[in-house]
């Protein structure tokens, strides 16, 4: 953690300072709409993907509170003065901690769920769907409590170390997107199917930006340059992983939907099997 | 970048001050009212379109949140002091700077954004949806960001390399609108036809005010009178790609949701064709 005395220098050139302000802004634009998006499509999805669709809006709700809370850190942290003499404006430290826990607690919320959310829109059976949401759900827990002690240290050492520790559970998730959700997604319609493909690939691709992101500051990098590039990864890589992920599962949800009401609508005239009828209502919305 | 000490003056005479105030007020006043519109609308037309009305909303809502913070901006940078020697109001600088940065990470969500309503409203096939969303998704984010770092330099020169290189996607994704989509807009019914070309010509019209208005600091217009023409211009040009442009895409998809109803009510005085039907069914709301 950079800390330096209040009216002090910071380290930051205004620029790097500018990216870390603009990134978070950003973060809190694309979070915050994708939340309002995923709501308004709860009432266009039939109701067996509406519980995917709200959990898909409480994972960027979260986002977009954490995003404003970072934002207001980073901007009460600092002060932003003008350096007359050279012509340049000066970032100084305002002797208030910048807070980096911030997104740690986020993930803690978040990465569970946005699991869970791809689990629900596959619709597996009941048992598939608990123990697949149990498992994946507690490893990206304790991947991210496990990444935690290492990301408020400076000490390389330190980091590499709970580094490992948080990529065993990572690798597990991954692998489970990667290969043990790959059986189930093959049983989806083929339109159905490659969505639900991308969204797992998407995960597992966007995933693996944060353990780099992390490690910026293992390999030598240090200071002001290093806190802000982990601060645009961070901050992009959240976008990638919940606002494009989320709409990957309305897509799914809204594919889905489309094929429901076509059968649905099939039996409409000639409804003939009122078994099947009775349980196509059951899913209307 | 216009920047002098706290205190001393700005450079921009009260009424320069206050036309770039009066505009982003505007720009606030209209994006937020927009937005609402859209939403409300939301109910009121059938469901293939309430995905493009909800996207719709979010470009004109992205727009109010980074007007919010222009303005913002604008007013923590500069001071007004009654000057009692010469009987008028002063605008001084506070020693803040201005940030230019949130138009384009605003435009660098909404401008792919607005172009994936157009083509969500036209209802073309599967893949040539998919295809289009993604080649001028990509090629306007592209656009974005090769424009931005002629923005935030003074040198004449720079600007424009940069303005030419984000001129390539920008004749992309212009002849796309007037061209590639020539084909598939007469596809539609004549009503519909005409406000969908009228949406693509408002979008290719409106755009190329951006490239005038980002160069009247490449033809050597300088300092206070340039940023504040820069500022309204930019104001005015997305006032009309975002929030007019949403109300022809409400007006494609209301147009369109009259027909849908117009052909349901003609098959329930003679309901024959169950196919068809079917997939009106599928459409309904």
């Amino acid at each position: 953690m950079l800390t330096v005395a209040a009216g002090e220098a910071s380290g930051f050139t205004y620029e790097q300072w500018s990216m870390v302000y603009n990134a978070l802004s950003f973060g809190i634009a694309a979070m915050g709409s994708a939340t309002i998006f995923f709501w308004l499509m709860i009432q266009n999805v039939a109701k067996p993907f509406k519980p995917a669709l709200a959990i898909t809006g409480i994972v960027t709700f979260i986002a977009t509170y954490h995003y404003f809370r970072i934002f207001n850190s980073w901007v009460d942290a600092f002060g932003v003065t003008y350096d007359a003499k050279d012509e340049i404006f000066a970032v100084t430290s305002s002797g208030q901690p910048f807070n980096d826990a911030y997104r740690y607690v986020d993930w803690l919320l978040t990465v569970p769920l946005l699991l869970i959310e791809l689990i629900l829109v596959m619709q597996l059976s009941a048992e598939e769907t608990s123990s697949k949401a149990w498992t994946l759900g507690i490893s990206s827990a304790l991947m991210v409590a496990l990444g935690y002690p290492g990301e408020v240290q400076d000490d390389p050492q330190g980091r590499w170390l709970w580094w490992a520790a948080a990529m065993v559970p990572f690798f597990y998730v991954v692998y489970e997107l990667v290969v043990g959700l790959a059986a189930a997604t093959d049983a989806q319609s083929p339109r159905v199917a490659s969505i639900i493909s991308s969204a797992r690939y998407l995960t597992a691709f966007s995933w693996l930006t944060y353990p780099f992101v992390y490690m910026i500051k293992g390999v030598g990098l240090e200071g002001a340059m290093a806190t802000a590039l982990e601060q645009v990864g961070y901050s992009l890589a959240d976008v990638v992983a919940k606002a494009v992920f989320g709409v990957l599962i309305w897509r799914i949800a809204h594919e889905k939907t489309l094929a429901m009401e076509d059968e649905l609508a099939g039996y409409a005239s000639n409804a003939q099997s009122a078994t099947k009828l009775k349980g196509l209502l059951a899913n209307a919305h």
